[in-house]
């Protein structure tokens, strides 16, 4: 079985929730033989936590980077909260909609889930 | 017509506004002769909300249950909240993610709403 | 390209960033020669940010409409709110339960985004 979930993060607030909701997904397709494509899209407020010298959640989202999830950030809430492509740890994909990828991943078949 | 939706809830004080969502869509669709198949999955902390001996919800609940409505309750936010399964309403269907069933019901065509 | 979506917002306090959101998916449509097709679907305490006379995003939601967004407001939400459609902007479109439109939107293909 394949899994293909976008998880949408906008609140700060919310990352720890939501990167709990993915560390699930992954250990349940690791222990049953499952296989996922995960992708967690951040914008608004949210994208601050991607800035590797401040986030709070460092060691979760390098785990989850190194299991082949793919963190996207909004290029238009990176320009709004003053923030430099360079200043993200170096895994993240800068996207210039996060509303455009949301919908796109939705067309190709993933999940929605707003933690 | 046949509506297939599935409503998430991770936060405890949402669930007023959820119960709330899955009665207006059960009563359209009795007043229209349409079917639905209708799940509310709780993961994080809004699990507590459905230990039988606490809930605030309980007549909703329960009123929705008897109209077809299936309860589903995440194994990992019961097991981070102390809760066993002897605790909750008996109509409860425990799955072992909450986010595996929101993902495998959007592929079942099932609609995605968080209140 | 057309990117279908239908936003949802049920909190009052999420318009300002539920209408950036929209604002960011014309406009990289607009700037890529790409379609759309785009409502934002209130219901529960949202809604009453649809009268017109106080409305605190008015030009941001008269704007939007002008480029072809659909407004829609539950019925159920409007009475409960004690709001009579004659209160509302004239190109509110009032259906008679959101949660109805919102599964029958993401059967069209929309995807679903909760800011």
């Amino acid at each position: 079985m394949m899994y293909k979930t976008i998880f949408h993060v906008d609140e700060l607030e919310k990352w720890g929730l939501a990167l709990g909701n993915v560390r699930n997904l992954v250990n349940y397709c690791e222990a049953n033989g499952d296989k996922y494509q995960v992708e967690i899209l951040a914008n608004a407020a949210a994208v601050k936590e991607l800035k590797e010298q401040i986030s709070n959640h460092s060691e979760a989202i390098k785990g989850l980077d190194e299991k082949g999830v793919v963190f996207a950030a909004c290029k238009n809430a990176l320009k709004g909260h003053e923030i430099k492509e360079t200043e993200l740890f170096s895994f993240i994909t800068v996207v210039p909609a996060g509303v455009i990828e949301l919908t796109a991943k939705q067309n190709e078949g993933f999940a929605y889930i707003r933690p």
